[in-house]
């Protein structure tokens, strides 16, 4: 029997699954788990009727180029829409500044690939999305945590931060932040501390990453002025920006996209031409028909109202179930609420019985880049229903009960 | 203006352009050319119908999974339907040693990432796939060719060059290989090669990544015995093998897939989640259908067929065009005629009056990891229409015949 590890890159030797999609296999192996974990839409908002539609028409055989490779770039029509939306978005783009990607998880690994050598360091938000976490750790790239204030990134430690990796002796690339409904604390960037970012980066000659694909889901204590992206304002081009469709058409569609610098985002198409060639192309095309023929801008309307009313009943079912002894930042959008468990729990050695007791979560770890976050889990409110979401907070409250007199029994009988 | 230079990987430094995929954007940007460039399966052969009415089955909204996020793995029956596949082609293997792929490109990335280091060395045929040369170039491994033979690469010098290369210090990695109707040359490995290349392997402690989308684009000349994957007789899991659904459904669904011993596929999976966190939901279930409803099976013999007579087509306006002043091995399968022209035509310098003329190809260079390849040229048969071949090998005919009169003409003058 070969010894496989013998054969491993240092790339390789480091690599680790995700803990998001360990919870996604769980989940898959059972129908009778709630499931808090995985950030998926829910399948009963997707516009199935208008897909349906609009594929039919694709598939009639008129273009064979439906079905055919494709530009890496993108299909030129969807590029096009996507300049349009990024100015919808307050940013002015255009053509040669875009990329479509296979999802947004292939933005962020190009980003990595392109920008960041083994050792380089890339500050990130403490906590931060874990799929940026392994596209840089894949890429080897060194990262460092920033705390969170309520309107997001501490700029005070940004910056002692940066001062402090930089006179190690290591070099800072990248600043990565998810400014709107963050994943996973579901915060927001402050107006005014998005500005004073540009212009830190502009002072440190750094780039930022801004990761973007909950900006559409607000809710109504949120005006479309607070989810300006940084990109908007950014006149030096220090910004690259990822966006999806994942999360207001469907994610089955892997359809996503880069915004930044022309220079960069050459770079950044062809080092896809060697990861994918091309995004798929009927993909790409039934997105350019819901845009065009306006399923999505229905859409989103409608996704804020579903995703608030979940938002409301977990927040309800919480209070009902933890009282105070469970605190969280209300979710102004997105999909994710941020729980801080009582001090005892280890949220990650709790997950083995909550699964028995029919409830996942991601446990709060998986989002620290400085092994923070042992009692903080993320619970996504997006995909169960409004019954699985108060059935879901009955076993977890449960969960955390028993958890709690385990931890506490030992010590009792001793 | 920012220099953006100064932010680029030093991977990001070296990467290259597919000239391949250049050569379909001078396609797309006119209709007048006629393409012998990119392997472009022919739109019209696609089963448009059978696409249409799954399609619009999957899309009734009754399983929301399909438009959802998915396994990284792969839709679960889908993984099955291709054990059985890979069972058909004589090799046993299991869902716990395969993994779906966003295309085989996004398998031989993987591959590279999970088994390269910089600096590591991969022995390739000469020519050699460009695709290839790409993912591995992009994690700075460093490429060795060896010579071909009839019956593919020359086993003595292959390790002679390992024997070689090894002396110098440098490791060897991996041995890159496309057995069946080779990209660009269309060469068959014979069966008995096969075998040795195994006990090559074993004996020098080498994986072979076995690269095999064309396998069953087989023409009248070939059983099918020749096409048995090496994979078939790799009893000590040394093979890791890639094929693909893009020659035989379509390439707009991004589906491949790859299979290899247990450990290697685990890793490849989980720098999948970093690289696009799952191959297109809807998509792998229109192929999973294809294959369940005979779509697939029905497909293959009249695919053999139809490029068979592409190939005839071309083959004979090729002969009647240039005589015995071009040569070419006749493919025996696959979508390529691999064509050495005159010794003193550069065939990348000659695209510009090629392009003028209204005809592409792809310059011999691109396949080469060691300069050769000048006067060599890669035409694709198998998108263009019987007639498009003809006009385009007239074409061509005109553009060479111009091409040396421009380079003998100076030398005449002095």
């Amino acid at each position: 029997m070969i010894n496989y590890d013998q054969f491993l890159s240092r790339s390789a030797e480091q690599m680790r699954g995700s803990a998001i999609r360990k919870m996604g296999t769980v989940l898959a192996q059972s129908h009778e788990i709630i499931s808090f974990a995985p950030g998926y839409p829910s399948p009963e908002t997707f516009a199935w009727h208008e897909f349906a539609d609009i594929t039919r028409e694709l598939l009639s055989g008129a273009d064979g180029n439906v079905l055919q490779y494709g530009p890496t770039r993108g299909y030129k029509p969807l590029l096009e829409s996507i300049a349009a939306i990024m100015e919808q978005r307050g940013a002015r783009t255009s053509v040669d500044q875009l990329l479509i990607t296979t999802g947004s998880q292939q933005g962020l690994d190009l980003v990595a690939r392109v920008l960041l050598d083994p050792g380089d360091v890339v500050l990130v938000e403490l906590p931060t999305y874990t799929g940026a976490i392994t596209a840089f750790r894949n890429v080897q790239a060194a990262m460092v945590g920033v705390p969170q204030e309520e309107d997001g990134i501490d700029l005070a430690a940004l910056d002692a931060t940066y001062a402090r990796v930089t006179a190690e002796g290591r070099r800072v690339r990248l600043l990565y932040v998810v400014p709107n409904f963050q994943n996973p604390t579901g915060l927001l960037i402050g107006l005014d501390k998005r500005k004073r970012l540009l212009e830190w980066a502009d002072r440190r000659n750094i780039l930022i990453v801004e990761d973007d694909p909950y900006r559409e889901l607000y809710f109504d204590s949120v005006s479309e002025a607070e989810v300006r992206p940084i990109r908007a304002d950014d006149e030096h081009g220090r910004v690259i920006y990822l966006s999806s469709f994942s999360k207001t058409l469907a994610p089955g569609y892997r359809v996503a996209w880069i915004d930044g610098p022309a220079p960069l985002v050459g770079k950044f198409e062809i080092a896809k031409q060697a990861e994918d060639l091309c995004t798929g192309g009927l993909d790409q095309r039934v997105v350019y028909e819901a845009i065009r023929r306006g399923v999505l801008a229905r859409q989103i309307p409608k996704l804020r109202r579903y995703y608030q009313e979940k938002r409301d009943v977990m927040v309800d079912a919480l209070t009902q179930a933890f009282g105070s002894s469970v605190t969280w930042p209300t979710p102004r959008g997105g999909f994710f609420l941020w729980a801080t468990l009582p001090s005892v729990v280890n949220s990650d050695a709790m997950i083995t019985r909550a699964v028995e007791n029919g409830v996942i979560y991601v446990a709060g770890e998986a989002f620290f880049v400085n092994g923070e976050g042992r009692n903080l889990i993320r619970l996504a409110f997006s995909s169960a229903s409004k019954d699985q979401i108060r059935e879901g907070v009955a076993r977890l409250s449960k969960t955390v009960r028993e958890e709690i007199a385990a931890i506490e029994a030992p010590a009792s009988r001793g």
